[in-house]
């Protein structure tokens, strides 16, 4: 490939606009990262698709000259998965983000993978709906399903494959497919829609996404509890999940978390394990489980219950959350961040928790620990210092530890962040022999190994 | 195969116990059929596996002699899955019906495959738990997930895919794989967990399933509310979901099928369109949501909205509602049944369920509608006569048009049954060249094509 590079990008100039290809060096070093720690690379490219038969033509195109392409939504995604270790074609959805269908009966939506969740979210509501899954971050929806995002709501709402109801797909060769349908629910045929989730650019590219959407609550209420340990703060999420109450989110932010969130928000929260937790229902039912929770708070020690009444105290808990791991990024100048991202069954959380405070103070990192508890999904965000090789160090063993600590419990290496390059070293731990099954059908669905090459899969 | 046939028998009892394989007519005739119109077809021989490592050892030995293994949990499908038309091994799991883990903090179960549904509700009952997933029938666990089952409660708990966390899956060649984890949710590696759950046991077979559970709600109310026109039933559940009212149940039946409810059940419910549904959560959430219900049904000329106040007229009115093919069943001696199974997104359900009563009437044949319309999934039962050819041909015909319906309306062949070999013929029209994925996916799986050979993809 790199004997012929300058052909090639001449060439496939050709089959596009102009400005829909380029190799200007800004853009370039912006598709070369993401938000994390990993090393950046250039791609040869940046190709902007407008359409499906575009994508078609970039693709058949590029299997042709055996080039590598890497999707790309916004970038925000944190295990290296946009990097184009082997250069060749970023491919940049932005110009695909349009919402094409709005079907508030059927509780669907028809979106182009360029659209935003924000910006879906803003279309949705002059219907009473919204979009579920919450990564915190903005995001393409593309980018979402490619992850198999979920976040804050995912307690309640489910995951982004729980919600991708079909994908447009366009094949490493430039075939198009359509993997599912609009119904609730189908046993035809094999289930490739959720195969597809989660696939990170590395088994085809989504040009159009099919999703289910939800009505906006009657009443909403959040709360934030305040503990004394992390422990009875985890124990508490735990005891509320098992006494059946259906809490919307469940988060916990430790004491280390709310004293960066304080500086970067200008908050005064106290500097203690917290839970934010929010509900959804009818009046009387929120009522009931909201005052349930209370009182399995109150049996751990809580400290402080407090509610956000309106919604805009309730904006601002979420917004905070949310924040989070950028007021350890702006706050940290100089440093790159690492997410841990592990997930284990509910009743191994609190000793996860636990060791995984005693793993952080081992390396003598400075690292906080927050995570969606109500799924079993918590991170360490470690901010590092990439050339300080000590430290990078300390941090790879803290996240090799967390990962065995999670996978010898029955849990995974990734609750949502996914697999990129940074977790590409478990999958044979995590996976077993199943790791063969999924390389072969990485080998059949793209045989000539061009999609987001050395991702998920060693390569 | 067939010239060896002889000897492979012998050698494979000697791979098992004397009981476990046999050949005994009675024992293949049950073997040789499902509960539907399909031709039964007899296979050589039943084997009994005792675990894991039995059905290796007998996947080895087919994989070695090319022959077709078709699983078998209670038979209890409805497209033929289970006819092993190529005849060779009927692999029952009857003996593989331990519930081998309960963790109740997790809300999982891990069981054996021949395991069944009421059996492990049995159990759960003493922990607070509940299995979700209700198609009616009695059926094991390792069948359900094989079809990707569903049902009544579907509408509030998810499908069948929905609970499996984590397959063990015995490969074509004897190989062992573990496809997922505990945990509530993962973003590592490829999800063949959803792609192996409704493969309809031609990809691999089930060993071991680790399922999601649910806990017992504090409160349960049913009602029944009945209609003048089907129509009305019909948007009242559509009105209700859209309102947002988190119903646990809500299923269609028609006049035809109460009529034959009272018959077979002595009940003496109004022959006319009826809606059974079913409430979950807290006491004051379910109250809200009862009276915001039957204020919907009111505006859609509801006649009657009756509760059912305690569990055991509860009770009786799902065990009804469940019988009701075996209603059709048992009262049409010397018929079979034909029960179609299309999907359609809710906003077309209502001109769906007037289409389907418009096309059964004009064959002329006694048919009733019912379904679980939530999902926006019905069923027309049909009582054939399969001496009668006009009859076949117009049932085939009719199902054909109820597939040609919902599939030129985003729809699916089918919501729940699977694929078998009914619904093999609309596999191309339903996935379009999304189908060549699953084709290709079937051979490196089950590259001999020994297992359950002719189901899902034409054979
Ligand atoms: C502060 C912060 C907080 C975060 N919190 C969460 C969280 O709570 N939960 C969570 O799940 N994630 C979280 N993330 C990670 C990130 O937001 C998600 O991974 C998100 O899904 C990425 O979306 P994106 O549009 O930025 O995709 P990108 O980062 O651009 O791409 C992600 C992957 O998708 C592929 N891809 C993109 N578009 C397509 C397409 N059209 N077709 C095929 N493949 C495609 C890419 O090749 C890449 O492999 C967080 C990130 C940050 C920075
Ligand atoms: C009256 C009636 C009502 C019904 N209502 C519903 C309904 O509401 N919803 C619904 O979904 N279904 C319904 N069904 C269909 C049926 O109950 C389901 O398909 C059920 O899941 C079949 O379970 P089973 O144990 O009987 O499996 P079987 O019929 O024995 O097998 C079904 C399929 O699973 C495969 N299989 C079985 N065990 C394994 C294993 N261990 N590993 C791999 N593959 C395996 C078989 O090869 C076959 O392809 C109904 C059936 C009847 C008779």
């Amino acid at each position: 490939m790199n004997k012929m590079h300058g052909t090639w990008i001449s060439e496939l100039k050709n089959l596009l606009q102009e400005d829909q290809v380029t190799v200007n060096p800004t853009v370039l070093e912006q598709h070369s990262k993401d938000e994390s720690y990993h090393i950046p690379h250039l791609p040869d490219v940046v190709v902007f698709p407008k359409d499906a038969e575009e994508v078609r033509e970039i693709m058949r195109f590029a299997y042709k000259y055996e080039i590598p392409v890497t999707p790309f939504g916004l970038g925000s995604s944190l295990e290296g998965h946009v990097i184009p270790y082997q250069g060749g074609i970023s491919l940049d959805f932005q110009l695909m983000n349009q919402i094409l269908e709005v079907r508030p009966d059927d509780f669907l939506v028809r979106v182009q993978p360029g659209v935003t969740r924000t910006q879906l979210n803003k279309e949705l509501k002059k219907y009473g709906l919204f979009f579920s899954v919450d990564p915190g971050a903005d995001a393409t929806l593309g980018g979402m399903a490619a992850t198999n995002a979920s976040g804050t709501t995912s307690v309640r709402y489910g995951i982004m494959r729980d919600q991708v109801r079909d994908l447009e797909v366009v094949l490493s060769d430039g075939r198009m497919i359509h993997t599912g349908s609009m119904t609730a629910k189908s046993s035809s045929g094999l289930y490739i829609t959720g195969l597809f989730t989660g696939s990170e650019g590395t088994l085809g590219v989504f040009t159009e996404l099919t999703l289910k959407v939800h009505g906006i609550p009657e009443v909403t209420t959040a709360a934030r509890a305040v503990f004394p340990s992390t422990e009875a703060a985890v124990r508490t999420a735990v005891d509320i999940l098992s006494a059946g109450i259906q809490v919307a989110r469940i988060e916990l932010v430790d004491d280390r978390s709310i004293k960066q969130v304080n500086l970067y928000n200008q908050t005064d929260y106290l500097v203690k394990p917290t839970l934010f937790i929010e509900f959804h229902g009818n009046e009387a039912g929120v009522k009931h489980d909201v005052s349930f929770a209370e009182s399995i708070a109150a049996e751990n020690l809580c400290e402080e219950f407090l509610f956000e009444a309106d919604s805009k105290a309730i904006a601002k808990l979420w917004e905070v959350r949310h924040n989070l791991a950028y007021a350890f990024a702006h706050k940290s100048p100089g440093k790159k961040m690492m997410v841990t991202d592990v997930c284990v069954p509910i009743s191994e959380l609190v000793g996860a928790i636990k060791d995984a405070r005693l793993a952080i103070e081992k390396t003598g990192l400075d690292g906080a620990l927050l995570g969606h508890v109500g799924d079993g999904n918590y991170h360490a965000i470690i901010m590092i210092n990439l050339s300080d090789s000590e430290e990078v160090k300390k941090a790879k063993e803290l996240n090799a530890h967390l990962v065995d600590y999670a996978l010898s419990r029955g849990g995974s290496c990734t609750g949502e962040h996914g697999v990129g390059i940074g977790k590409a070293v478990y999958q044979r731990k995590e996976h077993g022999d199943a790791l063969d099954i999924m390389l072969d059908i990485k080998k059949i669905l793209d045989p000539k190994g061009i999609l987001n090459p050395g991702k998920i899969f060693k390569g």
